[in-house]
């Protein structure tokens, strides 16, 4: 494997820039190629061979575009499909269901746990199996937030209408304290200020993004993968330079929109592909 | 063709359920075949080209199936990709952008029309082509409704964030008021009571199902492919009973489940199918 090579990241649209941030920020000498499959997003509300299927595509679509490493963003696709995508991918994979919960476990320790996350991470279980795991012994409570990821899209996540839809979805954890609460959906973090507000300044929101950037910093040193040198000409990465390359399955334009609300610059290098339809995966 | 076939409805989910309940009090002595494509949904945010490969997909899946005539119920779909499926298929094909805008004509005369809608068919232009080319001469007014899908297909149509929701949206028809207000998505009249009461009475609410279900009706009697014997020994038709045949292309229950809050009924037959990667129209 070649330490020049970037390191892959995939989502179901544009929710996994926040994990983009993170390993951009902690890995400033790599470079980072993302995918973000837009034209079958949202990934939350679909069926686990559905969703299996679409990961596999995008991870043999990053695979053959040339990566050292591969970084399943969407939660979804981390708590359904990393087994579909470590048989399908010859690169080392690293989900966020493993690192988020090991961040949740630290701060949490015999304490309770909240999850809020897609209806189908939360009907898989992955977070709950996860943190038992790793030995925990409070409870773990989950709860599907399927609202806040529109509300975060649309640009409505510091409104009065977040506020009222956090007071729902939160209510449980309200007579159930919980010590920390896994945003265990990569559009979360962005309604993060609204979800402090209502659960209460006493719970650690874990944002599963600098966990698997810290998992993924560690992954590159055991394999010898770092690219340490800074990069060309740069002096100091910004997010969404011309090093780092986007592929987007539709809708190029409204996902430059969203990535700028969501890290405020949009990608230098954008590209729409398609990438369905493989034999191996296609039934008639 | 035979006129004891089926008529065929696709929508990118269940939204156009509200559409099929219109076809089937209008026509009980017709069998349905409804598709709705949970494994892509949504379309709204999509881009030209993709809506048009899904419809498409969807249409053939449908001929194939065996159908005397073709509804879009989908809003995105109609507005977009009735063109490309007419080139797709033998088949009549009825579109709901045409008879809403002629109900919506009906109703304002002269008077300004408001049309709410997914971002894309707004975008498309199509409604405000349409009533501009039936020769109305007020103003019309087009306003993109994001939140109203997820808020529809989470049963939170009948509650404050609905409210709140609405009262951002149609801010702009409280300014410049409308005669008639086109329901521009199959999801919207879902929630029909929240929207009427933010926008006050004296304004009317267009829904394209029933003005759709005419204009089927029509269709079918010029072709003279209407079925106008009871079928077998159903004294009244139900709403899902088995004579009608439902197909989505992912998460069946989730499909049930929400189709039950549409309907006051689940699908008595419901199947999942995968329709994708047709040869002709994939790529590498």
């Amino acid at each position: 494997m070649n330490r020049n090579l970037p390191i892959g990241i995939f989502d179901s649209g544009v929710g996994g820039l926040t994990v983009y941030r993170a390993l951009h920020e902690r890995l400033p000498n790599e470079r980072f190629v993302y995918l973000g499959d837009t034209a079958r997003v949202p990934y939350g509300t679909k069926s686990l061979a559905t969703v299996e299927r679409y990961a596999v595509e995008n991870s043999r679509f990053l695979e053959a575009r040339g990566i050292k490493l591969l970084v399943v963003a969407c939660n979804t696709a981390s708590a359904l499909a990393v087994p579909a995508i470590r048989k399908a991918v010859q690169v080392p994979v690293i989900g966020v269901i493993e690192p988020g919960s090991r961040a949740a476990v630290e701060v949490a320790g015999t304490a309770n746990i909240g999850v809020i996350a897609t209806e189908a991470t939360v009907n898989s279980g992955a977070y709950a199996k996860e943190i038992a795991a790793l030995g925990a012994s409070g409870e773990v409570l989950e709860r599907a937030c399927p609202l806040f990821v529109p509300l975060a899209e649309e640009g409505w996540a510091d409104s009065d209408v977040a506020r009222m839809v956090a007071r729902d979805y939160l209510n449980d954890f309200r007579t159930t304290s919980v010590a920390a609460l896994v945003l265990g959906c990569t559009h979360y973090p962005i309604l993060r200020n609204v979800i402090s507000e209502t659960i209460g300044r006493e719970t650690t929101l874990i944002d599963s993004g600098a966990a698997t950037a810290a998992d993924v910093e560690l992954v590159l040193e055991k394999l010898c993968l770092r690219h340490d040198e800074p990069l060309g000409l740069y002096q100091e990465r910004r997010l969404c330079d011309d090093l780092d390359h986007f592929y987007v399955t539709d809708a190029a334009e409204r996902f430059a929109k969203v990535a700028e609300r969501f890290l405020g610059s949009a990608p230098s290098i954008l590209e729409a592909v398609e990438i369905w339809g493989h034999d191996e995966l296609r039934t008639h």
